[in-house]
């Protein structure tokens, strides 16, 4: 690496901050021993603890931030009085240039109006989204948004779709990733307008993914495609009613095991089987929604994360680091703008880009 | 019972028809000696099989139906070709109060279509919606609607709570069940406006069920409500995400306990166990979307049930069949007509009656 990795965190976003922060970064630490790291927050909290963990004083330096975002404060309220908060200095070091990217365990709706604030939206995207990773029998699945965005417009969907494959390619190297939009039937006439019209532009639109078409809310898990678009809304929703139906199997199968004097004689027998597959469901250690569209990294750690989840974020964060994705997201957005540019030349040129282009394209 | 059970079923929909139809009707008189059954589909086909079964010989009648609604038929092209099909030959018989069920496993839209066309919905509905039973560890969750409509605006939802709550209370017997509104948190500001607008509504309505506030997707199969009410699009993403998820989990727990000679015989020791959690689990077993706002009962077999899943279908047709449904829905719906004309007298006649309200209600 020619230039060294710098990461910031936010020493003190999330509910078990700051201890679990600051367990989870010397945990990561032995897998990334060449990074440095910011650590934002009281100094008189954090100094003590660094001081007790050897490796952590060695790479991270303390800077000093008097308040904390509560986790219940308001996006506008956040942004308005937050100028002296850990997680508002956070992300000023990525601004700055001076941090390749920031990770905070804190309040979701805050840390996006700040990082929108101060990093500003790649040129020619309209929204920044949230992007989640979910476990499949294949390469986990890019889900997005997850919660940035309510509402969207077709053109909206189609950036995710450029945001979501530059993303994949980052994670698993793949070349042109497959891209899905999620709906309630593969049939090309079910569904809203906006995801009509955004399967049209994307089918249209020469980029550097694979465009599937619709898919189905079990085609996430399934592994269907790289790559899952939907509004914020729509994607938490899926993404919570997910885990919901995960924790009630491990409820039943826990009851299950115990029910019988052989079911706990098999179940004990299997335990490094149950442990394997705890790991491999474990939703910390794919802990971390990463914030694309914004011009410099943002991973956001789970709120109520432990140290191991901080630790997964961590590796999120320096992966991202390592290749520049705002830079891919930038030039595959310009590749879009110039393609229905050439397809449609009148008045094209409005600053929504492939917003005035949806009606054109679907029939 | 004082009047004797009709159930009518369409013999010819879903992907294993006739066969898996019949075989699961035959499996569910054992359960209901007493009931009446009208079979409707091809005569030649369905005479040899039913004289194969003593129990549907004794209790069911063919009635002779000479086309069949393709799975992939849409429903505008059903409602206008499908005069001759089984399905409406199903609904007809329930329409004229020969029967007081219809049970199918063919297409859902094209089912929907012919159940409205033929039973039209309950004074004060605007429109039915399709209702799906979630397990949880405690009673099943009422989540609808599941696919019957795309968009929803306030007053539809709030029907949509009512018709959800008889469900609730015909099901479990619970006198006021707990109401849900879906949301991407449980915070008063979140979320589209047509969800704040229902929230209110149902804030200040006296209706049959205690109004919970807004829930999250992972709150469904926690049980923390009885009914969970949403949009037909968001309701159909988050049961098919569930059930990927579920999948899933199953695929990497068999992969998980086949590892190791240690896990092989551990998985054999508590197969008893493991049988009990997929018995639990298995959807086949709470097989059956009920129509709710209609003129009459339709349950939604899965289409590509087995006998055991149309035979579970089958069961919640009778358990509807027992209570009058429709009719407990028509007394919630005029009672909250009722309250929001008392509550703002001027121009609140509209048809849709509780839309009007919306805008009044929200702060």
């Amino acid at each position: 690496m020619a230039q060294s990795l710098v990461i910031s965190i936010d020493a003190m976003g999330g509910d078990q901050a700051p201890l679990a922060i600051l367990d989870g970064v010397s945990d990561a630490l032995i897998r990334h021993p060449g990074a440095k790291v910011l650590l934002h927050g009281d100094q008189a909290k954090l100094a003590p603890l660094v001081a007790a963990h050897p490796r952590l004083a060695q790479a991270a330096s303390v800077r000093h931030a008097s308040e904390v975002i509560a986790m219940d404060a308001k996006p506008g309220q956040a942004l308005r009085n937050g100028r002296q908060s850990s997680m508002w200095a956070a992300i000023a070091a990525v601004a700055s240039g001076e941090a390749q990217v920031a990770v905070s365990a804190g309040n979701t709706g805050a840390l996006m109006a700040i990082s929108k604030f101060q990093l500003r939206t790649v040129e020619g995207i309209a929204r920044p989204a949230i992007a989640a990773l979910w476990p499949t029998t294949r390469a986990e699945c890019v889900v997005l948004d997850v919660g940035a965005n309510i509402e969207c417009d077709a053109a909206e969907l189609v950036d995710f779709a450029i945001m979501g494959a530059a993303y994949a390619r980052v994670l698993h190297g793949f070349e042109r990733p497959t891209v899905g939009l999620l709906n309630v039937g593969v049939e090309e006439v079910k569904g809203h307008e906006e995801l009509k019209a955004a399967s049209a532009i994307l089918k249209a639109a020469d980029l550097p993914l694979r465009y599937h078409g619709f898919v189905e809310g079990d085609d996430i898990c399934a592994g269907t495609v790289d790559v899952v678009v939907t509004d914020g809304f729509t994607g938490n929703v899926a993404l919570k009613s997910a885990e919901g139906a995960a924790k009630l199997i491990a409820t039943f199968l826990r009851a299950a095991l115990s029910r019988t004097l052989l079911a706990r004689l098999g179940a004990f027998l299997a335990s490094g089987a149950f442990a394997a597959l705890r790991a491999k469901m474990d939703p910390r250690t794919s802990n971390g929604g990463v914030f694309l569209g914004l011009n410099g990294v943002v991973v956001k750690s789970h709120g109520g994360t432990d140290a191991t989840g901080f630790s997964a974020a961590f590796d999120l964060a320096v992966e991202m680091a390592a290749h520049d994705l705002p830079q891919r997201i930038a030039v595959d957005v310009a590749r879009l703008a110039r393609d229905t540019e050439a397809a449609q030349p009148v008045g094209a040129s409005t600053p929504q880009g492939a917003a005035g282009e949806s009606e054109a394209v679907v029939r």
